[in-house]
């Protein structure tokens, strides 16, 4: 029964999260063959361990036959707790209904913003955030406003590698970014034109718990309303503010 | 490396898949004995299988070191498909802007109500619906709105079990629950008073596509505004006709 027995150095358990482990927001959908390739797991072995993940609802299938995450791990996910999205939900839906714009919650996870929720209504402008997603952080407002308060080593390690440029407009010299990083924090709210999504432009600003950045709320507007970026800002950091409070309280 | 290989009859994957199934709402968090004891699997066994689980994140402990499912649980259980709770959310989310009060959709998973969505503000009622979370059919207005467009056969069978009874004011006689639905399929809607929790009132309608009763959306107030729920039930059936139109499209 046991692939960990054949191979030895390799436990089933570690088969089994790779296999779990071989789907992302670019791949939500894959055939076996496709999931072992990807999971390292040799077919045969991915065909039983697929079959019992299928059994207990953790994979399912698509109408043309692909496996994806199963309804089963989604109910288990929302038991995985988390207060910050708890504390914060109902200032985004306090800001969203205010407002009327898109708005979202992320946190910094490595190099790359989470967003961890997200209020949007049906006449929004569609973004591209999704709740459990991952972006780059310096094309992203959220990204940027947590960027600006991570220590000076993090940012500069950040700005070392070579950055993707998801738009002509990212910003992705290191010095201009610095810069950029640096006026973020002096005014504590970060703004951004279709440098992620053409079309799209966004304002951000920090939750800030004792001078450290847990999370970033971000306002997602169609790019020809960008003048009214600047009106958004302060309803911004008063709801980034209010979360602080309840997160640090 | 494989308590497969010592127990045979049960694969490595099933006891994965029975710690992972060990929590759930009630118990989101135990120690390694309750996990042990709640999977059945043997506590040696269970040790090494966490130690695993918790370096891919699956798990992680709660500040006083007991075990809950982890961030990469919940990050995975995103990529589950719910196309349902896509199309409904700028539903809900506009219902809960015209009206200010907590609204949530569920659909039927065997004998309860499972929930997909809910839109809260700050200022609503505290409700026992949790995204993810389960409750009986019968106390809940959602529950009451699905129960009613099930086969007669069904209705037949759930009413044949012996029936929760969370408040004084649930309804559990089975010859009243069944002249109840019937009256809830004739009017398209369902009231409920303090059935599943002391304190608040809910009104719900189901969400029929081809006259199948594929979620039901709900609306929950506390109890001293019962009397403005008739109000409500307009909006309601009005988001939950659109979304019906949205998934039958």
């Amino acid at each position: 029964m046991s692939g960990g027995a054949r191979e030895p150095g390799r436990s089933v358990t570690s088969k089994v999260l790779a296999i779990l482990g071989a789907f992302d927001a670019a791949r939500p959908q894959l055939t076996l063959t496709e999931l072992a390739a990807r999971s390292g797991v040799p077919l045969s072995t991915a065909h039983r361990l697929v079959g019992e993940l299928e059994e207990w609802r953790a994979l399912s299938r698509s109408p043309d036959g692909r496996l994806r995450v199963g309804p089963r791990l989604w109910e288990l996910g929302q038991l995985a707790p988390n207060r910050l999205q708890e504390l914060a939900h109902p200032w985004l839906q306090e800001l969203f209904g205010s407002t009327g714009e898109n708005v979202h919650l992320a946190v910094r996870d490595g190099l790359e913003v989470l967003y961890v929720d997200k209020v949007y209504g049906r006449r929004a402008v569609p973004i591209v955030s999704r709740i459990g997603g991952r972006l780059p952080m310096h094309p992203t407002g959220v990204g940027k406003a947590l960027l600006a308060y991570e220590p000076d080593w993090f940012v500069k390690s950040y700005l070392a590698r070579k950055l993707e440029r998801p738009t002509t407009h990212t910003i992705v010299e290191p010095g201009r970014l610095a810069r950029e990083l640096a006026a973020v924090r002096a005014q504590g709210y970060a703004l951004t034109y279709e440098e992620m999504t053409p079309g799209s432009c966004s304002a951000a600003a920090p939750v800030l718990v004792d001078g450290r950045p847990v999370a970033a709320l971000g306002i997602v507007l169609s790019s020809r309303r960008a003048r009214e970026l600047p009106r958004l800002v302060e309803p911004l950091r008063a709801a980034a503010r209010g979360i602080a409070a309840s997160y640090g309280g």
